[in-house]
């Protein structure tokens, strides 16, 4: 059987390591055909080192020149910037995208892979918050699968049964490292604080939208989209054992959840193999050793980004495209000191109020409201 | 669509009862076209007049004139005796027979479904139990889905991914009513005190069973048979809150459970309309009102029955037929307090090494192994 080739956008982020791993792992079934990053050009380097792909794209165009003369004596072709990231993805050789970067970047060459009919293994959720129609509208007319990383709608995407309608998707939070504090004490947290996340690695980003469930927000929209649930039938449900990585309810009251270890390797493998499963040495769930399980209700007073993110939904059009922009702002803000933890849905929901509502946009005006909120919400960041 | 004709085999129990109830939920769908019952004769005539099968049977022969004079005046054929069970099944009109019959008294009939072609809702574990090998065999050959009715097994069938291996099953146990107890304190209980079970309400011999973890082990026989996976890939977790119903772990190392409140309307509404699930009316688990979900290896010194099972199922043979009817035997006894909780075990693993070991039983070896156990057992409690 001919392996499997993957293009991994984002292959220096916490997600592209970790698919490098399941690569590594199965080198018999998959191979790294193209890797890009953003501006971590040294470990780009030695990843096509490594895995030697056709191709590799560094996003930060400065950076070109590095990168092609440190590739030189290898048969990898170097490309740079934006643009690139489309046209690799487009290579009839690509079996799968894995689309792992970060953020509102991540829209453009997904739309591409799929406008070419390519499999996305879909890492970058933003590309769901900001255009879920648009993208479920292109998938479906390009007949073209696309299947969940992220660990929840994993979780949710094994549970699934064809032919039977969800009642409701339980989508499990940890809730955060700042679950059990007051509004008041939230006022003062540091981002250092945020990035003591207890249960796992991610990147910076993600784990300051974890400590504002923003993330948990865009999961929601994300979940709406890949599994055409209305928002009104996703039930958020704090867990901070992160042990149920979260659950389907069917119409007869049966539940079905897909527990484990948490490891992106998991579902991030799963991705690939879908439909099979692949033998695995990670972790397993140790069932004897297991914390008590809890449930709890997550509290939008004090975890606003959450109620704004449903409050995105029942908008539509470009509402939830704008509270990412914002939220993209707000969370870079906050790393840099430049905003307070409780300041951060404030900005995002003047934000919301401010740019033009736009009820069924295009790609073009996804682009402009980003564009927009961005504006707004930095200026107000700025004052 | 026509609707499907389901035999009841004991529907004055607490499955069949059940059953009854979901058929008349959904009387669109499903017809109730053969009812028996032991000697609950009373019940059955009622049953008889509400859903109007094709015919009734009562076991206890002793009954007959008094079936069969109640229902004088309705178009229903009234039978009795343990035969006439074996024919009702083979009946050409009936789909679907659920064998909710208690004990070894199930075998038989489940085998003439078999034969005849129709779809088992197996909600008679003994009949696994017992012969195992042999049904499964006979299933196979006569292409007869067998669908579980037990609420573990049914979890267990609902997270199954066709073309996935599973690596472990973990059969989640609530570990009875005498969980917490000391080996001193299981010396003295009553069967009064193990008929006041937590959780649901059952039968009183499977709440024995329950009290024993003799249930949970012939849980594990079941299991091993319908899923065919190896009593060492088979983990029993101590569960007391009973929301996860049970789990399955793939080579992948990712565990799918179902959940939901204790309802044995769900399995057994499941059994009938798979795969399809149907709309139900039935309590929703309430994630925000959960208790905390706890986890514990269970004893299998104060619990030997737990561990009999899986001795019999590595003797194999007839090892796990003797179980069972030394198990019927003691179980009855200690119901009439003539036995106490701890000698239960002690008859069982006595028994288990006295009847002589059949490698390859065929029906007429499990019948007389059977017979041969349940004297042998009674013989050590009248001592």
């Amino acid at each position: 059987m001919e392996k499997k080739k993957i293009a991994i956008l984002g292959s220096t982020g916490s997600i592209g390591t970790q698919a490098l791993e399941v690569v590594a792992a199965h080198s018999d079934l998959y191979e790294a055909y193209v890797l890009t990053a953003n501006r971590q050009a040294d470990l780009l380097i030695r990843q096509a080192r490594e895995f030697r792909p056709a191709a590799v794209v560094i996003a930060d165009e400065s950076l070109y020149e590095y990168v092609r003369e440190a590739l030189a004596d290898e048969p990898i072709q170097v490309y740079a910037g934006e643009d690139a990231l489309c046209q690799v993805v487009q290579n009839d050789e690509v079996d799968v995208v894995l689309t792992a970067l970060v953020g509102f970047a991540g829209l453009k060459p997904t739309i591409a892979a799929i406008r070419s009919g390519k499999v996305i293994a879909l890492a970058n959720k933003e590309t769901l918050v900001v255009a879920g129609e648009l993208v479920t509208r292109l998938a479906m007319e390009n007949r073209v699968a696309v299947l969940p990383v992220d660990s929840e709608h994993s979780a949710i995407f094994q549970c699934m049964e064809p032919g039977n309608e969800v009642e409701e998707i339980i989508l499990t939070a940890s809730g955060g490292p700042f679950r059990k504090m007051t509004m008041e004490e939230l006022r003062t947290v540091t981002p250092a604080q945020a990035l003591k996340h207890p249960n796992w690695d991610m990147g910076a980003k993600i784990t300051i939208d974890s400590a504002t469930m923003m993330n948990k927000g865009f999961e929601v929209i994300e979940a709406k989209w890949l599994f055409g649930v209305d928002a009104g039938r996703i039930r958020v449900v704090v867990h901070p054992q992160s042990v149920i990585h979260s659950a389907v309810q069917f119409r007869d009251g049966a539940v079905k959840a897909q527990l484990g270890v948490p490891d992106m390797k998991v579902p991030i493998q799963l991705a690939l193999s879908y439909p099979r499963r692949l033998t695995s040495t990670f972790e397993r769930l140790d069932w004897y050793a297991m914390k008590d399980l809890t449930f709890e209700r997550p509290d939008m007073e004090r975890f606003r980004c959450l109620s704004l993110a449903f409050e995105a939904l029942r908008r539509g059009g470009n509402a939830a495209c704008v509270v990412n922009a914002a939220n993209e702002v707000v969370n870079l803000a906050f790393r840099q000191e430049k905003c307070s933890f409780l300041q951060m849905p404030e900005v995002i929901e003047q934000t919301l109020d401010r740019v033009a509502f736009v009820g069924k946009p295009t790609l073009e005006d996804y682009l402009a409201s980003d564009l927009e909120a961005r504006r707004i919400a930095r200026e107000m960041i700025g004052k």
